[in-house]
């Protein structure tokens, strides 16, 4: 499970309010048996059910779409954790330091040590979500299609179409003198992430 | 918000019971202004809330990681739709047979002119929710960092690490005899999804 949470740039947040379900992309990154949990999103979120609400924490990654002999037997190869429990907002200044710290290195590894850190002011503007991983299941489909057995006999073409994030080349923002190097772990990005 | 739908292979739902918010990958299609949703989870979900229920159906493309100057304002390009209203059963066989091609088309285009169709067995044992897209709400983010002001004198790499969904090799089932063709589309799958 933790690796699956690592490797993910990003989940998806359900909460209820009013028994009307809502789920929105937010980034995360874990710190041992924690989920930090960080968006736009967060502060309305907290407005509404004050400083503890039930969450479900969903990170997914496609591995591949599954082509079967019959339409019955499509799938996608892919591996999920799914977390549910009791989001807490972070209050602690130290810890919530810590938590954005790890949100910017699970973008990518290196980064807080290179750009300003938080002024206060920022991190008061900041809302965290801190979830215990102990309700956590861990869901993952691999492999070839699994045909019923008289569709083994079909003409047609059957197996795995294997996908992959790559990352294309940086884009310097427009503002970036030209001499400023490109780190290396950003020109080494697609590598760590992308294999199978 | 249609453009979205149909770019993303799968889509997250959110659902409550009693309370309690869970968030699961399903795959989806969109016919006109009805998206259907299908999933392992399909027929486990409306047991529970019989036939129809309330949802947040979300899909999130990720477009690249913002690299700002500060940690503050590290970002993510990404383009999101999110949808809510009461999903239902389809318990129609036309209509449940129009949504299964939709859904093996949205994986692959071309692709249920060449496998077997659902039996009517399959049909009865696939459980295809329809949720109309009416309320329903995009996001998207693009571009570069914005920074604060002061941070643009700093001197670390600032700018966009743009991701996109490829394919590598289609991997043939084991039990493929050499001699079948790889469909054109499949060989193709990865232009058709993965320009910027």
């Amino acid at each position: 499970m933790n690796a699956i949470l690592d490797e993910a740039l990003f989940c998806h947040v359900g909460f209820s309010v009013r028994g009307q379900p809502f789920v929105l992309p937010m980034v995360h990154a874990r710190i041992a048996e924690q989920l930090y949990i960080h968006g736009s999103i967060a502060s309305r979120l907290l407005k509404r059910v004050k400083s503890r609400v039930n969450v479900c924490v969903t990170a997914t990654l496609l591995d591949g779409l599954v082509l079967a002999r019959s339409a019955f037997h499509h799938s996608m190869n892919y591996r999920s954790v799914v977390i549910l429990g009791k989001a807490h907002e972070l209050t602690d200044e130290a810890e919530k330091r810590l938590a954005l710290t790890a949100l910017v290195e699970h973008v990518l590894a290196g980064r807080s040590e290179v750009v300003r850190g938080p002024s206060k002011k920022e991190l008061r503007a900041t809302s965290v979500l801190r979830l215990p991983i102990t309700e956590a299941s861990a869901k993952i489909r691999g492999g070839p299609p699994l045909d019923d057995e008289a569709d083994y006999a079909l003409s047609c073409w059957a197996g795995v179409l294997p996908l992959h994030l790559r990352a294309a080349a940086p884009v310097p923002d427009p503002q970036l003198p030209a001499t400023t190097a490109l780190p290396p772990t950003l020109a080494a990005w697609s590598r760590g992430r992308a294999s199978p």
